[in-house]
């Protein structure tokens, strides 16, 4: 690339920004129109990028697969030794989410039927919730079922959760008050404003974002190591 | 994964195998069909642990953005820096390939007109050429222009050559006798039978296959180590 040696101002390091549910939608637009990207790409980025930060914060002392999986409204749950097990009350209708979900069953993924209540059973049988259930297009005030009971169990969970994007159940533009509490946030693209304040561990997967949108939305994303496709924040 | 903790066999370490023609589809088909393995998943993962492998052999003291481009009938002449120039002749029709295409022309990456016949403008300008040209369903007698006049240049340059998955020209089954000579091959979902004998630099790009699919075709890949989508083999 030949911009970063054409720059013509001065360095300076001007503070990442955290973005609002607007902004989200139009860049979503930007990379899916203007740049053709595809959602499949796309999920295929992220779902790796989420498989990376995760392997850095829940190393296991053994060989372990690395397992994207579609993202859609789903929960995993990782046994030690990346034993995931997925939770996805709702099949997606759409193609390419049912491609996904072939893959994790063809790779015997196993899906759990149905989420126990019994929090101390998830406590007892898992080590980790990977929440991606909600994303940033859902209105946190109108969370329906089975989603918002599946809130309830991950408001009362002792192992640690890790939240996809925006926390399910957080409003995308302010930090949650009274939702579920992830120990760590692995954001995608760029940091949503609800992020601000967030004191868990923070990784962000944007990496793959061309350098003119993150330029023309002043996002000021942190450097990269390496070839590195997440960075702690 | 279970497979690991559950396997009952002795462990005992049986060599790579090297694919033919016909399992090389046989895989592929299966992968898409069965698996429902996106196309442009499968460009994604293989463009990316081809940026990845390129990272290893070509390291630049300076910040670095990596790219991955379609794969479809081009060359890429990395400069200093990873700033990449693409030689496409003909445009694919197909939107898969178009979208991609359009990725790389809205990241600045320019495209080349032609290619110049005089070698020593390719080995002056650029450090490393990258063959993506023709894959394992070409047939390598029947290699029209302008790819046929591309291997003539190829086979004079001066500069390293990657080449991807089956040198361009090569059969896939046999070693090319008197074909471009690339210093560095990465063999995407399994070595080819072409690459036996290959004494270059050699990365495989393999770890997103299943498991079954490995164990079906007896591949005996290699444990791909920590995170690692590519391995030198």
């Amino acid at each position: 690339m030949n911009h970063s040696s054409n720059e013509k101002e001065p360095e300076t390091i001007e503070p990442l920004r955290y973005i609002s549910k607007t902004e989200v939608a139009t860049i979503e637009t930007e990379l899916l129109r203007d740049y053709r990207f595809g959602q499949q790409q796309l999920i295929e980025i992220w779902g790796h990028a989420c498989a990376i930060a995760i392997t850095k914060v829940c190393e296991v002392n053994t060989n372990y697969t690395v397992h994207r999986c579609d993202l859609h409204n789903s929960l995993y749950l990782p046994l030690p030794e990346y034993e995931p097990t997925i939770f996805y009350p709702k099949r997606s209708p759409q193609s390419l989410h049912q491609d996904f979900t072939v893959q994790c069953e063809k790779m015997d993924i196993p899906f759990l039927s149905y989420l126990p209540t019994e929090v101390q059973l998830l406590n007892d049988a898992y080590n980790l919730v990977i929440d991606a259930i909600l994303g940033p297009e859902t209105d946190h005030k109108e969370v329906k079922e089975p989603y918002a009971g599946m809130l309830v169990t991950l408001k009362q969970v002792k192992i640690p959760i890790v939240s996809v994007d925006v926390p399910s159940g957080w409003d995308v533009d302010e930090p949650a008050k009274d939702g579920i509490n992830p120990e760590v946030l692995i954001s995608l693209t760029a940091p949503k404003k609800c992020a601000t304040g967030f004191s868990g561990k923070h990784f962000l997967a944007g990496r793959f974002l061309p350098y003119d949108i993150q330029k023309k939305y002043e996002l000021n994303l942190p450097e990269f190591p390496g070839t590195e496709c997440v960075i702690e924040l």
